[in-house]
């Protein structure tokens, strides 16, 4: 179980790290930007999660994560000056997947020190989503998380589905995997039909 | 004292968390735009002191905070769903009760960790201005602290308060009570009479 | 050796207090903007290291760096009321300094915890770019560390020197000699040159 988690969160980073570099493709960055935006977006979320909670930052402990991201990195710098192409739309999949993953390993570390259960929905959702909002404000985009699309709301359910089968004490594997289901599906769906969550009106 | 700074402390959170939605809704964001602004109107400058003094962050210890930053941003979007009307004026006054309070939070914390006077004056003016820089930063406005009307320098100000009763060795109360008073005062007048502070000379 | 890097760091924290107030003078920023500006450039970076690394932040642990961040400031408001022209080059080449500087005792903070050499590097660069980028982001421009000019890969090559003569076994003070001469050099070298890394294929 331990095993399994520290490989698919692995995959979450590498994943966060080729969309930070398709950013700074797509935005004319070089040499050093490259590295801030994967790295921003990759270990971003986790480092503030682990910050926040006084563990020791997952990064710090472990340099396999440094060595992914810049892995990561580096085959899509390559990939891009081979071929203009770039399969977006498998990424974006990928990314649904990623934002998942770090949303169950947020819930865990922050339930793992003895935090409440709305505090590890915050956890979780904090660590699925902050490494892009900060790729995008400095980038000066408007943050994807903030507009549009069902994002982080999507972690948000996926804690939610967490908190209710852990109060029906099943065992922690069944809770992980509602986690992930209802948030993957959440946001495949939120990618394919559009949903939106609109609490304004418009006139 | 202590459960009377805590009360008022939920209510600096509460006016932030609606100040953090009014930005969601003049920036025409939806979903989790509002949850985002919201909670890092009202919890980032907090959040942010907690993890330099190496403290417990305050709404991982204690709840109630995210369920008031919740209920503050619910109610202001079931207010604005059903008016468009919105008392700015008062919220600007309550805002100014809000930045006083979370100096003195700041300050009294970063004493209570043993840090000298002008740590506390830092991590008081951090804890009052840091959610609202935040807030604009996310939404690429110019922050509201840095330019015009005295905002932050308020916050230095009643430290100075602070200090000064403080080494008069007055009971904590009055420290206390100068700090705010200051603070609010000062505050209310740059509203008011719009005091600025150039220290710049313009031709 | 102690007292030496102490000195130096604290030239490096004058130094990027007078390049925030500069940015808050170019942006026409008054009272508490520069204040916001000089600091977070001047501290950024090392309070983000030492929150990560789980130390106590240098500037609450030692009230000197607050002090002269303030002065450095003050210093350069008043150059700036008496006159318009300032020296912006001279500047440049004491922030290619600073930043070295940060970049060493980044390095050296992180391995005294025992951390490993990559981490090491990652800190050193953090250390030196993260308050500039800081400053970038608050000002909404393109931060300067991400475009253009080597400016933080001097950084990673100067920590990379460390850790070639820490291999070797070298003593400690010509480890700190060769990061310190490797990212000044280069950082001069670039700006005198403009040396680019263009690491995306141009049409």
């Amino acid at each position: 179980m331990e095993s399994w988690i520290h490989v698919l969160n692995l995959a979450g980073v590498a994943v966060c790290a080729i969309s930070g570099t398709l950013m700074a493709f797509q935005k004319r960055m070089d040499g050093f930007g490259v590295v801030v935006l994967a790295s921003a977006t990759a270990v971003g979320g986790g480092t503030l999660r682990d910050m926040m909670l006084d563990l020791p930052v997952f990064w710090i402990e472990d340099t396999d994560y440094l060595y992914v991201t810049c892995i990561a990195a580096l085959i899509t710098i390559i990939w891009l000056r081979l071929t203009s192409l770039f399969p977006y739309h498998y990424l974006l999949v990928a990314d649904a997947f990623g934002l998942a993953l770090f949303n169950v390993v947020g819930i865990e570390k922050a339930l793992g020190t003895g935090a409440g259960m709305a505090v590890a929905i915050a956890m979780g959702t904090i660590t699925g989503v902050f490494g892009g909002l900060l790729r995008d404000v400095i980038c000066r985009e408007v943050p994807l998380v903030l507009s549009g699309e069902l994002y982080a709301i999507t972690c948000i359910v996926g804690g939610g589905a967490y908190a209710l089968f852990y109060t029906l004490q099943l065992p922690d594997i069944w809770c992980v995997v509602a986690a992930l289901v209802t948030t993957v599906c959440l946001r495949l769906g939120a990618m394919r039909w559009h949903w939106e969550l609109p609490v304004f009106r418009t006139e």
